[in-house]
């Protein structure tokens, strides 16, 4: 088959490598119908993600048709249409037992390490992937869901809602600050509203993604690069600060600004990656009453949200913002990558005549 | 009357100073029975809390009897025995009606600030003290709770519960460490069973105060000067961390064990009152799915704390380990801050000849 290999910081390619077969009774082979590239990957790209090894096939997002399953997977059976979550579950774990996928502590990969996709196994991003633990890291598409929602599954609805959203114990109410309005961004827009967020205050430099950010959820939009843009996010508060601060960046800047928008008593939810570590002003803050959050999504929350995607509840279609023919992955990658110009949110990539 | 008055940094003097009157209907008037002192209060002594001026009475814990009270005040009468809340709170700001009295926008000593005696007004180490908000600040005793139990309902009890026990969200089962086993790491550990706490790890580096720790509910103790301290504490979880790390000292390496410590999905309590900065390693700890909550007391717990005491579920007197009058109060301070030597919690000051 063909997929997408790694080969070293700044190399990879569209090749041949072998089919994937059934390792395991808990396995489940899934055939791509529909895949997408994340941030993560052009980090891993750089080289910034060493335990990815040369030769791993990329990517830990997709849609697509389970094609065989093991001999313990009763949940699922040939033919049935999926989403694949990308965190790894084997469901028995003192993690998995709390409902905390993302350090399940099961065999495949590396124990207590959820994300395995496309990291510590091949990936998603080709024509077949295995998948371990087929019963709690598949979801059955009901009829009416679309590839390009469904996709966003994977990965960015839940991350954006549980580390956002939900880790920033959004209330009723509550007025939000989300700073960086890219997809993770714009996924916590869309779904703070689940917990009753009043004002969604999109925070970014670029006016493109701050008009963008207004259909997805923001009621108001603030540009860091004005003079006076912190006494702009306050009067849409008390004065006081935001009740929650969602960082969707991750660079010291932009955590540093969330926890200055915050008010006493409230939290600052981080779902940015991070690659530096962040002068934490402890002699300011211990005062403030304010709690801080940060983690790997654990994908709990999948079901939910697909119900919701199911019920036209959440737009989750309108990430797709490009596509591409699974085999043109390179060109979607270079497409993705250049965002700040093609204004690429999610880029879709489908097998075959689908699309 | 006397009073413990601050003149300025490493200076302080027992000397007279006029009575307190009310100066708002909400005031009411309390004569000091009984006081102690807080590590606090030694750092305003050492210039360390620029907001006290000097000519500042010092204190914020007290017990005593009402002898005046404002027009609006009902609740309260003249002879009511009471417990003086460190925290004031006007009971009708927005903070406030979210229990954060700790940030209570009430306009005496500085809107926006719970904690005003012996900082923003004059203190509680005095023979009277003026009691703003007075329904709010003060909390009738029941018989048969002593002085030395109610006089750790002013702070200690309160702040380790809430920001330690409460903020932590120890849940019943949980393996809790708590960093410092001073007289907040103390209460900590005395109050972390309220929330379930299984397995509560003592770490100090004082031999003595380790074996205290264990009449206050350790259930371990390590000390951090030994090597594999670290594997001696894990040897207490399932190899994972601790569910919750309380840190009650207050410096960046404290801070930094605690965070050290905490399992995947699991919290930091800060209770330590910092005056550095510390490094947050978030290239590490975004995927640990931890949260990391800090702050002063709101002390709205203080009335179900002191229903514990009455019924003898919390031997609150177990942190009163020096007895002065309050006339020897310098001989008090002296004793509380040579507590390495002294072995002192907590230095209790009491009027004429009751001790």
């Amino acid at each position: 088959m063909k997929a997408l290999v790694y080969a070293g910081p700044g190399k990879m390619s569209w090749t041949d490598v072998p089919e994937p077969r059934i390792l395991h009774p808990t396995d489940a082979i899934v055939r791509i119908d529909t895949t997408t590239i994340c941030g993560t990957d052009l980090h891993i790209l750089k080289g910034d993600v060493p335990a990815v090894q040369e030769g791993r096939v990329l990517g830990h997002e997709g849609v697509g048709t389970v094609t065989e399953v093991g001999a313990s997977v009763t949940g699922f059976t040939t033919g049935d249409r999926v989403v694949i979550s990308c965190i790894k579950s084997c469901g028995h774990c003192s993690n998995c037992k709390k409902g905390l996928y993302s350090h399940c502590s099961g065999e495949e990969g590396q124990p207590g390490t959820g994300w395995i996709f496309g990291h510590l196994i091949d990936g998603t991003q080709a024509e077949y992937v295995r998948v371990p633990y087929a019963e709690n890291s598949l979801y059955k598409l009901p009829a009416g869901v679309t590839d390009d929602q469904a996709v966003m599954l994977s990965d960015i609805l839940p991350t954006a809602f549980e580390i956002g959203v939900q880790a920033g114990r959004i209330k009723p109410g509550d007025t939000v600050a989300v700073v960086g309005a890219g997809p993770i961004g714009l996924a916590a827009m869309l779904t703070s509203g689940l917990h009753g967020a009043a004002t969604v205050i999109a925070i970014d430099p670029d006016e493109g993604r701050l008009a963008r950010a207004r259909e997805f959820g923001a009621t108001e939009v603030v540009n860091p690069d004005n003079p006076g843009w912190i006494e702009d996010v306050m009067a849409f508060t008390d004065g006081a600060g935001v009740d929650v601060a969602i960082e969707a960046v991750g660079i010291p800047d932009t955590f540093e600004m969330a926890l200055g928008l915050v008010r006493p008593g409230g939290n600052v939810a981080n779902v940015g990656v991070h690659g530096r570590p962040v002068e934490l002003r402890l002699q300011e803050l211990w005062i403030r009453n304010i709690s801080i959050s940060m983690g790997l999504v654990n994908t709990n929350t999948t079901p939910m949200l697909l119900r919701l995607v199911a019920q036209h509840k959440i737009p989750a279609e309108k990430f797709a913002t490009h596509h591409f023919p699974l085999e043109q992955i390179l060109d979607a990658y270079d497409t993705f990558s250049r965002a700040k110009e093609t204004h690429a949110l999610k880029v879709i990539l489908s097998r075959g005549s689908d699309h």
